[in-house]
């Protein structure tokens, strides 16, 4: 006691200098943290600068509605009920013009619907007298309350409709409740849908018509990069692999090319929601009123597929191949080759999906890739002269890797076959190079030809070619 | 014409059964689809009886609300702001008590929140004269939407307060601006704020104490799954992969355990929403308040790992392999034992989760595929004797089948050491098993002492062992 009060006595300056040292570095953590949120904010803008524009574009959404509450004879209208109209805004409003439509005409037909019922549902419990009432009105909202939630469990309605069922429960609740104290239910029914409608179309026009977010571009875009991204990969991974153990320990750290593919594994919940948004956009750009989205999820699944065999392969990278010379020779020149085509068949699926052209010299490319698997295989069949040096397990890093680029020459061509399904069924352009295949005038002798879905797929045989 | 018109003449009759023809096959219609409705709500109920009672609940709920507007003395205390109880119930009320936490916590302190600081900017606005008022009112709308739209794109913020930011600028703009017309603001906000409390709080007394779902128990399960779906395919495809080509045809339907996988590599997204959710949860059962959440998602990632090189496994199921008797013999046996003691060791991992005990013998089924891949390792060095027959083509199924074992070997160690940092982490129980294995008393030669985040592993050379 007596040395803590001795000690508060004689350096009073300490304690001045220790608070002042604390004031300073909380000082210091405030401006660190606001630094820090600042930077955040600089990146997030930088990210997709699109963000800045749509947060711009809820705000004028906002201060249009709110005219509403300013203007005299707007108010005198429509009252307390220009709420409705803000409430509206703010839920509906979504970053891409398919998610707002989408909420937009859920809530517009779920109120219209609702107010309805809910308005029957008023009037014949109101016709049962003043006791019965009550028990009816309960038991209506305790039934549909019950019954939607329940549906909105099934997966069709959920991916499409949920929040149409969640503005029906509660229209119904409250036009059917509020009914039994306000007498003008109609009157108010009608205030709330016209405010609902207007809030909703505003939300809408603001969407379509200020810089608009199409889910179904977004959608096209992220497909053809992760198709880009595992092109990059596959080229990059027929330079990087055979390398002597020298560079190995000089490029240790990953090119990025060769980290980015693992984005595209868990990829499917973007594409699922961005097509259930974009079925509800209008025609846009590129892009027709009932463009086949669904073909999208399906190129997106096999290019996930290919993602994950890849990242079954990203294992060897970096790893030294100790088989002897011979064997590493057979192997090496087939694997890059088959690595680099798939990866170049990726790429140019992915440029001609971007500029929707019929994809050309992928299939080439494919064809590539094949024919050095097939190679592969022959190679592999010839006798070795020194079997008796080499052991299996020096071996396998190697075959491992030529299987698995042959399962991936299996994908890329799958993947080519659903790029070509999308473009017969989205009508992609023929581009002038394709033209001028056609032309050629050539004299060929087909080989087979094939219906599959919508087009026609003619095999010639090129040594046969007569000129 | 006159044939059109003699039809129509002479056959009355073919119109009139025609019609009824067409009734018939409406009435058909109706009736399947109907049968067809009801035997998916049948469904989805089965899936998960969860939904029934939750669907119940919510009737519940918003029946107890409703009881606001039914009882004179309640209703005379709050008014019209009554509907606000009923729309909170509406829209918070979730399936998952997590979720309805989370939901409710965040409208009630963004309402709070907001509601103050639009009595704020009432004030300030309405003390400016009644020019400036409207002008200076739209600015702090345009204002706060922007920002906090903006903010709604930060990773962090829209992973658990996405909800919250949204409340926030509606109650925002609508007290800021209604205040613009009603003058007794302070009661209005004072009305609101308790209606919303109070249906906030129904929701989530009901959710908790009536019959609760928990996020972090379905994550805890999920996980568990997850890890025996993987497990189970590992020890059936152990079985399955050496059969003779007479076993392949006869067996050309997949079993059920060997695609029930493919769940698996699409969880992540459920994983991450279960987790935010949990984070919400008191605690329940045997999970604390701050039980470590992430580490779920850490093991899941490790799962998903593995379930990507169990897909590229999978191509080889039903692939007749025509590699010599020798070899064929070399690998298979080590092989089995791989995959077989890889899947043990999940379902005894992922068994022990469950009941959150300490896993015991799954360290040993690790040791033992380890050994199995050491042993493989060893034969594939040894000199094959007959290598002049051979050709690498045969061998490579086998020996990419063997790689990727090993591969998923070193992905099932991950797993058990991330299950093992779990068990530290949430304090599993220690089992009457290993409380035995303590209490064996024997002498042991102790190989090496390991400190692992928060467990000490100790190995002990079990040849040495001195009775």
């Amino acid at each position: 006691m007596e040395i803590a009060s001795m000690n508060n006595d004689e350096k009073p300056s300490t304690f001045f200098t220790k608070g002042l040292l604390w004031f300073k570095s909380l000082h210091e953590k405030i401006f660190a943290n606001i630094v820090g949120i600042a930077k955040q904010f600089k990146k997030n803008a930088k990210d997709d600068p699109r963000r800045v524009i749509h947060s711009l574009k809820v705000g004028l959404s906002l201060t249009l509605v709110s005219l509403f509450y300013y203007f005299q004879p707007l108010y005198n209208g429509f009252g307390v009920s220009t709420m409705w109209a803000i409430m509206t805004v703010v839920v509906v409003f979504e970053f891409s013009v398919g998610a707002t439509l989408g909420k937009g005409l859920n809530r517009g037909m779920a109120t219209l619907l609702a107010g309805a019922l809910g308005v029957g549902a008023h009037y014949l419990a109101s016709a049962s007298g003043k006791v019965v009432e009550p028990i009816l009105l309960g038991l209506f909202v305790f039934l549909q309350a019950f019954a939607l939630t329940f549906i909105r469990f099934f997966p069709q309605v959920k991916a499409r409709y949920d929040y149409g069922m969640l503005i029906f429960i509660l229209t119904f609740c409250l036009v059917s409740i509020s009914g039994f104290r306000v007498d003008e239910i109609v009157d108010m029914a009608h205030k709330r849908i016209s405010t609902i409608l207007m809030g909703a179309s505003v939300c809408i026009i603001v969407s379509i018509f200020v810089c608009p977010v199409w889910a179904g571009e977004d959608l096209h875009k992220l497909v053809a990069k992760n198709m880009e991204k595992i092109g990059n990969f596959l080229e990059g991974f027929g330079d990087e692999i055979f390398k002597s153990s020298e560079d190995i320990t000089e490029s240790k750290v990953a090119k990025p090319s060769l980290i980015e593919y693992k984005s595209v594994l868990n990829s499917k919940n973007t594409e699922e929601t961005l097509a259930n948004f974009a079925k509800w956009e209008p025609g846009h750009g590129q892009f027709k009123y009932r463009h086949p989205w669904k073909q999208y999820l399906k190129i997106g699944g096999l290019i996930r597929q290919c993602a994950c065999r890849i990242d079954a392969l990203n294992g060897y990278i970096n790893s030294e191949i100790k088989a002897p010379e011979e064997i590493k020779e057979m192997i090496k020149e087939t694997s890059m080759r088959m690595s680099i085509e798939c990866g170049k068949a990726l790429k140019e699926l992915s440029k001609s999906m971007r500029k929707m052209n019929l994809p050309i010299s992928a299939d080439e490319h494919v064809t590539n890739a094949k024919n050095s698997a097939k190679k592969l295989n022959s190679l592999l069949k010839s006798r070795i002269n020194n079997w008796e040096e080499i052991n299996l397990l020096q071996v396998i890093p190697l075959t491992t890797i030529a299987s698995i680029l042959r399962d991936i020459v299996t994908c890329v061509e799958e993947i080519g076959q659903g790029v070509n399904e999308l473009a017969s069924l989205a009508n992609f352009k023929t581009t002038k190079s394709s033209k001028e295949i056609i032309n050629t005038n050539k004299m060929v002798v087909v080989e087979k030809i094939e219906l599959s879905n919508n087009h026609v797929v003619i095999t010639i045989n090129e040594q046969n070619m007569k000129l």
